[in-house]
């Protein structure tokens, strides 16, 4: 059976893919991947997506360089999920120039949980989620 | 605004969510969770997911005793992946005895690409994927 033929791709046909930092360990993002982003980046050995918003092949990096090199490709018990392994060129796998995308931590400390920027964007002295 | 309503959630009301060993950075498993079951996990400090199989309420390590303790809690930059860092209870994430979901590596050596076991379930010699 084909590798591809193996994931449960959902309705969208489209399956969630982590992406982790092969040297850290550190979980830089989620993001989705179509039967024929996974077969480019088996292909090319680095990381290409599905863009859901929009709708078109996402070669990550391909404008901010920020490519992602793939050490390891793995896929879970249920066949509905992948962890990449990569390497993060630049090390900088956030869209704001982080270096990945979760960087707001729930806060549940006093009063109400909230969720807290712990990641300031290099160069810049802020440290507040943006856009929210 | 509630920590609640500031995530993207699907149209299913459901958001991916990895658990990741907070201790060893490996990636666990990636499950979904619901409003109620994001709130649940706040309120316990233990992971609770929305089983999409059973469409109810699941709170892991409820039947296996696979508890996963959180440490915290991420949103990422568009709101719409939770990450949870957790610790594992009894150092197995994977409803097939494995510490991990993740035991399926592609194998893209020689000729077609294929996945490949990587991880026995312990007390098995046994290396090949199971259900497949």
């Amino acid at each position: 059976m084909d590798y591809l033929d193996a994931i449960a791709w959902n309705a969208d046909g489209l399956v969630p893919a982590v992406a982790q930092d092969a040297a850290s360990g550190e979980v830089l993002m989620l993001a989705w991947m179509s039967r024929e982003s996974l077969a480019l980046t088996v292909a090319t050995g680095e990381a290409v997506y599905w863009s859901r918003s929009r709708a078109k092949l996402w070669r990550k990096g391909e404008t901010s360089g920020h490519l992602q090199r793939i050490v390891e490709i793995r896929l879970d018990c249920d066949a509905d999920s992948v962890l990449l392994r990569v390497e993060q060129a630049g090390g900088i796998a956030c869209h704001t120039g982080r270096r990945r995308c979760f960087f707001n931590l729930l806060d549940a400390g006093s009063g109400s949980p909230r969720w807290r920027c712990t990641d300031p964007v290099p160069g810049s002295t802020g440290t507040d989620r943006e856009g929210s």
